[in-house]
This record gives structure tokens, sequence and C-alpha cells, in this order.
């Protein structure tokens, strides 16, 4: 498959006017653009601009609501309750942590749970608000059941990622991974090139081993059984269970202690009702918060420094990678494959934006191969 | 290898008598033996009465002090962190949980990190003393550096569990388990068995995948390099940075937010050092707890109902099989290897318990398979 270099700017400012066009006022398109962008500079490509289409066709569908407002409807000083009113997933998510921000400075802990939203982009974005306010942040969002409990041959969980972000020196640490073996985006990757899945992947709609990433996702359309792994693939003997258990962790901080839908109710009868979690922790509840902050970057630097297995010559700690990405597209741009391409075109057209003024010059078509792109 | 069936009562009273004898009063025993057995019944072999040579160890060469009583040393309305001074983990995390039990009375949650603390048994029962008091309960501890990073051939993280608890009908959700793909419990067994571990488990002191726990085994003893992989395997395909950055998420909250010592550093020069979570939320500040309870209880029931793989008849939640084994092994006994009865007759000849008097009448031997122990 071929794809394109986009520059950041262009894909921004594309994105900003898409955004107003669908009727969100300056500030909320600058939010959601800001929430696509960072997936693409962090090289998360997955839940980047390929990720708009979904945006496109819940607004067109009515599934998202453009007008709706978060609402507080439970609160303690350390907690609260939102309903996202099926509004847009990346403005409920960051009402959400500010919210936590604000509990976190005055309480120490702030623990926000959310219902009734949309899928909210990647959660790494919200745990990196909290921590570039001094915090530890902490996201989870449950999602549409296309993940297999182990020894189940039906989905009953979402991908439920969950994000960790702590400051440190010279980076954050910063961690937000699917609690399954890997996302739908993973899969639609390669189904864009056409390349099988490594086993352990998925199951079938009987649950068996399948490499086939289109039956997979085909099946996960229909609702016709089989799924994605958790994270230890598909046998108790690699950690089956402990993805599942992840998964539901992630599935308890959402959707059950916002009285939410659950994964399995997701995305049913053109209804998102997507949990979320956003929640921040002051490190001065614990000491001195430099010196806390400084023990972390030490054991980072620690695990960077130490001996590399043969063929691999460095070790990264979670976030550094993003770091270098986010040099990297800032100069050169970000990938888009073609087929993204296209549906931005659609989008553009519906939404009466000039393509044309924004990506009337794209740079020169080279190879994409999904297995270089392990995050996620 | 062949095994004995004990009974629950004769497992009991012998740890009792056994940790009295080593110095702690009636009550500290109680709750020490209380751990360990929780693991045997919980069918979490690797975990219980086999550890009990560690403790042996610990207490003779001066690593777990006997006397030392754990210190609040930083302590906030919602938070705080204790110095175990060294002492017995059990005793520790014992008080540790107690603390943010407490503050989740009060505050709504508790959080209260641990350090200069011992291996402490399994997590879950930590988890489980809160949710038997309504709450949900979440414990983690760091431990010896055994678990490699990817792209590493040096351990440099602990196997670092972390376990949940939160009520739920008929039985409570509590998950518990490492944060790499198996603990060296079950190295130990594969060991004691003579059989290779599958494939991904574990690598060698380049770095390269090793079948033969045995050698894996005596690498981590010589600090000659090698270990555990983390949940996910060796390989990104597989997602073992997702395991990488669960046993990351553990430390943070383990070691760094108490000015502990990384595991990269546990049990080096005969100092434990182990640092530890333990926190409760109560699910009151989301709401209506039972309306809470009942939506979890729901969606458990759901996971169960749905449809089964090829060849599996259930689909399990996280703790139901403890509590099916529980209910075993209060009338069967627990499994007991024979390698760990002689290190139980040890530790009776050291501590001066009349070993035959508890376990003078043991029952038939059988073989035992550890590849029908998945757990942990």
């Amino acid at each position: 498959m071929s794809h394109v270099k986009v520059q950041v700017p262009a894909m921004k400012s594309f994105c900003m006017e898409v955004f107003e066009k669908f009727g969100f006022t300056e500030e909320e398109s600058r939010i959601i653009t800001g929430v696509l962008l960072m997936a693409d500079v962090y090289g998360i490509e997955s839940h980047g601009a390929q990720r708009l289409v979904r945006y496109h066709k819940g607004i067109q569908s009515g599934m998202i609501k453009v007008d709706a407002k978060p609402e507080v409807v439970f609160e303690t000083p350390v907690s609260a309750v939102i309903d996202g009113h099926e509004g847009m997933g990346q403005l409920i998510g960051h009402f959400a942590m500010e919210l936590a921000i604000k509990k976190a400075k005055t309480a120490g802990i702030g623990i926000v749970t959310v219902r009734e939203s949309n899928h909210y982009g990647i959660a790494g974005y919200y745990a990196k608000m909290a921590c570039d306010e001094g915090l530890i942040g902490i996201s989870s969002t449950n999602s549409e059941a296309i993940v297999v409990p182990t020894f189940g041959k039906q989905a009953m969980l979402g991908t439920n990622p969950i994000a960790f972000a702590m400051p440190a020196d010279p980076y954050p640490f910063l961690f937000d991974a699917s609690t399954s073996i890997v996302t739908r985006g993973k899969f639609e990757m390669y189904n864009k090139a056409e390349k099988p899945v490594p086993e352990g992947w998925g199951v079938d709609e009987n649950g068996h081993p399948c490499t086939d990433p289109g039956r997979v996702l085909s099946n996960i359309k229909a609702h016709a059984g089989g799924g994605i792994s958790p994270l230890g693939g598909a046998s108790e003997l690699t950690g089956s269970h402990k993805g599942y258990g992840n998964a539901m962790v992630a599935e308890i901080f959402t959707s059950i202690l916002s009285m939410g839908m659950t994964s399995n109710y997701n995305l049913l009868n053109g209804h998102g009702g997507t949990c979320h979690l956003c929640a921040a922790i002051d490190p001065a509840i614990f000491g001195d918060k430099d010196a806390i902050i400084a023990h972390l970057s030490t054991f980072l630097e620690e695990l960077r420094e130490s001996p590399k297995r043969e063929g691999h010559d460095r070790i990264y700690t979670h976030g550094e990678k993003e770091v270098f990405a986010e040099k990297d597209r800032l100069v050169n741009g970000i990938d888009v494959d073609v087929k993204t391409l296209e549906e931005m075109e659609d989008c553009a057209e519906y939404t009466g934006v000039d393509f044309n003024k924004y990506f009337g010059n794209l740079g020169v078509k080279v190879h994409f191969d999904p297995s270089e792109h392990t995050q996620y």
C-alpha cells in the first residue's frame, strides 16, 4: 500500500475547518484536532487521521450529537460522574480530565468517570493533560465489544486501553496501550496492506485462531462472532486471562463506576454509549514531589542503559518513542495512507471544505509496511 | 513428582506454631498464616506453603526483622507512606491495607505506599481485605528483578503483581496476576516436575528464548542475566511492551511513590527493600453503591453466560476459580509437593516444632502435573 507525507500544519488546519463546518466552535474544534493530531505525530497512525471517517459517519448518522454538553451528575471532593449526553468523545474526555486535574490540585486525587460518550481518540492524550500539570494522569475507555474473553467465542469486551502518564526527566513516562493483544486499527492496517496478521491475534466465529484480518474485521462488523484476543493471546499458558482481567479493570473504572453501558452494549442500534475514566493524582501526597520525580527519572535511565538483547541497540521506556516520532513528524510530516486520504476527501466534500487547498501538492508515494508499526 | 494432600486445619496450626516460635505474637502469626493459607486454598500453590522456606531463610539470615513495626512517615487524608523497617511483609501489607480502608471510609479513597518491606505473599489477599469491607481493593508489590524488559537481556523488573477486587454477587470480582507472563513459582513447579516451560516464558543470559526452567532459575539466582518475559512475551508483536508497561505502573505505585528501592535493587546484599501499594476506594463516591455492585454482577453473569469456544464448557470471571478451589480444599485438603514437605520439616526442626504431630499420617501420593495449574 502507498502512503503520502502530509505536513502537520496542513492536517491541523484541514481538521479545524472540517470540525468547525460540522458545527463545533473554534475552541471545540481545536481540542478535537489536538487529540487526533497527537496520535499522528506520536506515530500512532491507527488513531489519527485514519479515524476521521468514523467521526464523520458518527456525526452524519446522529450517533455523535454536536451540540451536547457534558453534565456532572454526581460529585464528591475526590470524584465525579459525568453524563456525556452522546456528545463528541474528545470534548467530554477533555472536560472530564480538566475536572480530575482540578480535584487533584485541591484534594490530591480526582477520579472522574464518564457515561454516554463516544469514541474519544487516544487515551494517552488525557493522561498527558494531567502530566503536563505535574500530576500523574490515568485515563481509560471502554468501546465496542470486539475482544473475546478467554475460552469464549463472542466478543464481550472493548479493546479497553489504559493510559498512564507521570512527569520525568528528560521526558515523561507515558504508557498508553489497549488491554487487547492489538487494536482493531492494527487489523485495519494489515487488511489495507493485504497481509495476514500474526498467529494469536484473533479468533474466527467458532473461536478458532484466525490470521485473516479481513475475516475477523467482517465478523466484527456483522456481529458474527469471534474477534481480537486479549493481551496474552488465546491461551491461559500465555496469560490470556491476564489481558482479559486488565480489560475488566478498565471496564469497571469506566462503565461500571459510571453506571454506563458495558462494552457489549456499546455501538448497538446507532447508540455509542462509550464510557471513560479520567483520573489525576498529585505525587506530592506521597512526600517531596521533586524527589519522587527524580527517583522515577533515575529508574527510567537505568532501564534504558541496561544490557541489550542481541540484535537490539536500545531499550525504550514508555513515551520515549513518541518523543522521537513527534520530532520527526513535525519536520517531515505524518504518514497518511491513500485510503485514509480518500476518506478525508469524502469528508471534505460532505462538509464543503476545499480539499485541494490543503492537500493539492502531496509528496512522493512510498511502500508502507504495517509490521513496522508496533505501537498499539 | 508426587504430592500429598494436607488438611487445612493441620497446615494452619503448623504455620501458627512455626511463626510463634519465630517470635511473632499470636495475632501476627494469625495474619501471616492467613495470607499463606489463602494462596493454598485458592489453588495458587506456588504462593502458599511452597514459600515457607523463603520466610524461614529470610528470618534466619536477618533479612526479615521479626520485631520491626511499620511506621507511617507521611500522611494526608487520602494517602500515606509507610516505612516497613524490614519487617515481615504480610504484617506490613496488612497494616497498610487497614490504613487504606480507614481512609476510604472517611475520604472515599485511601492510597498507601510502602517501602522497606519484604515479600508479602499474594497481592490478592490485601485487595480482598478491602472487598470484604464493601470497597474496591487494589494492591501491588515490586520484587526481586527477575523480569527482562522488551529488547533487554538483564532482569530489571520484578514480577510485580497487581490485584484488584470489587464486591459482586454471587461472588466478588478478584483479579490477581503478575505483570510477567508467569511468576518464578511457575518456573519452580516445572523445574520440580522436570518439564520444559512453554516457548516465550523466559530468556537465557544472552536474551535468547529458553525453555529450560532450571537454566532460567539458576541464572536468576546467580544474577547471570536473562529471566522471565513480561506478559505479552518477548516480542512487541505479541505485546511484550504492554506487559513491561504494566510492570512499570506497578513499580511507580510501589517503589517510586514510596521513595523505596526499585526492583533492580531488591534482595541484593541480604536486604529485601520490597515496596507495596495498598489502596481502597468506596464505590459510593460514584453514586448508588448497591446499584453499582448490581451493575457489575450483571456484567459478570453475562460474561459467564456468553458463547463458549469449542472444547470449553465455561467462561470464568476472575475470582470464580478461587471460590471453587476454596470449597474443594476445605473438604479435600491442599496439594503440597514432597519437596515443599521436606522444606517444612526443615523449618519445623529449626523452630523446634513437632512436625509429626501435624503431618505424621499423610494421604496417598499421586502424580502432579504443573501444566494443570494455570493460575499465575
